[in-house]
């Protein structure tokens, strides 16, 4: 059987390894790469070779930054009191596009996920605490994990723990807990929303 | 607004270039590729740098290839009197996974589609004519483009250009020129057919 050259195939067997890239995906890909012009391949290498060593986490909220705090902590323009609790820093480009919030973040990097081995503290769910304890600008934690199963029962333990650190007198006992609203998304058509979002719709309805 | 380091941001805007894939698909691809250890990262950049440097054409064929000729035209197991006249190498990999095909191929390297300016001298057309002058053996020729406007035009092009050489005594007269069969495909629901996959799959009806 015919193979591809090397090179070729190597990167194709790389290009397959990512999240919703398949066989076929990966070599129309690896195809497409040998029509690019030497020079964008080139800086392509070298970005990808540079980039773990110039990508670090925030030491604050654990956003991704290229010095030791990111954009969005260094900020002074941003509502200090405010932590929105994020999965990934994906979500929180999400949040950014928008310009529809203007406080701060915390990336928790994952959800709690005991089928795939991930704890409470395999993520910055500790660092978040100590966040809380030392900062005491904070007045309101924003529980922005995903609706489903692990993003709820992660956001059910940062609440417990937050309550916790309350009963035990070691921060405000007037730091607000909220979770996102649960409703219909904008633009759905109600023939299509599954009973579960419907429920939280109805229970969520609002003075109009 | 926040942005992303800038190393990572170059590759997700890299990313974005790729055929069929967006925005959104470009950030996690790149979010991904932190995940990755350093020493994958390390091999796929240096891949990257020497893909265009080690890849060329096959001398005959116009396939991918390390070496002057490719792998299916040297090896002298295949029939070298059956050439299949294809788009692209993806279109060579499909017929070479199923292990359906023995003869050779010629790539095209596209179709005719004067809308994006490409014409019949764009493409390894003129080499297909020299190779049958000078090949002998060749006793018949699969147009083997896609059954669409531009692939049936490259099609009906080329067996146009074959007619010539074989009026001008250049080729032999017995070359066959044949093409795909058009039908339905294998598991396919009839449902979802659309009338002109039914009039050719109708029209191209066999004793059963």
């Amino acid at each position: 059987m015919f193979s591809l050259p090397t090179n070729l195939k190597k990167i194709a067997l790389f290009l397959e390894r990512l999240p919703g890239i398949g066989q076929k995906t990966a070599n129309r890909l690896a195809f497409f790469f040998l029509r690019l012009p030497d020079e964008d391949l080139e800086n392509f290498a070298e970005n990808i070779k540079n980039l773990k060593k110039k990508t670090k986490l925030c030491k604050k909220c654990f956003n991704l930054t290229e010095n030791d705090f990111c954009q969005i902590c260094e900020d002074q323009n941003r509502d200090q009191s405010l932590i929105t609790v994020i999965e990934s820093v994906i979500d929180l480009l999400s949040f950014e596009t928008g310009n529809i919030y203007n406080g701060l973040y915390h990336v928790l990097h994952g959800k709690i996920d005991p089928l795939n081995h991930v704890g409470p503290y395999d993520l910055k769910i500790n660092e978040l605490l100590e966040r809380l304890k030392k900062d005491k600008n904070i007045k309101e934690i924003i529980l922005a994990t995903s609706p489903d199963m692990e993003g709820e029962a992660t956001a059910m333990y940062i609440k417990s723990q937050i309550l916790d650190l309350k009963n035990k007198n070691l921060i405000s006992k007037n730091i607000k807990i909220t979770r996102l609203a649960y409703g219909l998304p904008i633009g759905a058509n109600l023939e299509y929303a599954d009973y579960m979002t419907l429920k939280k719709a109805l229970d969520g309805r609002d003075d109009f």
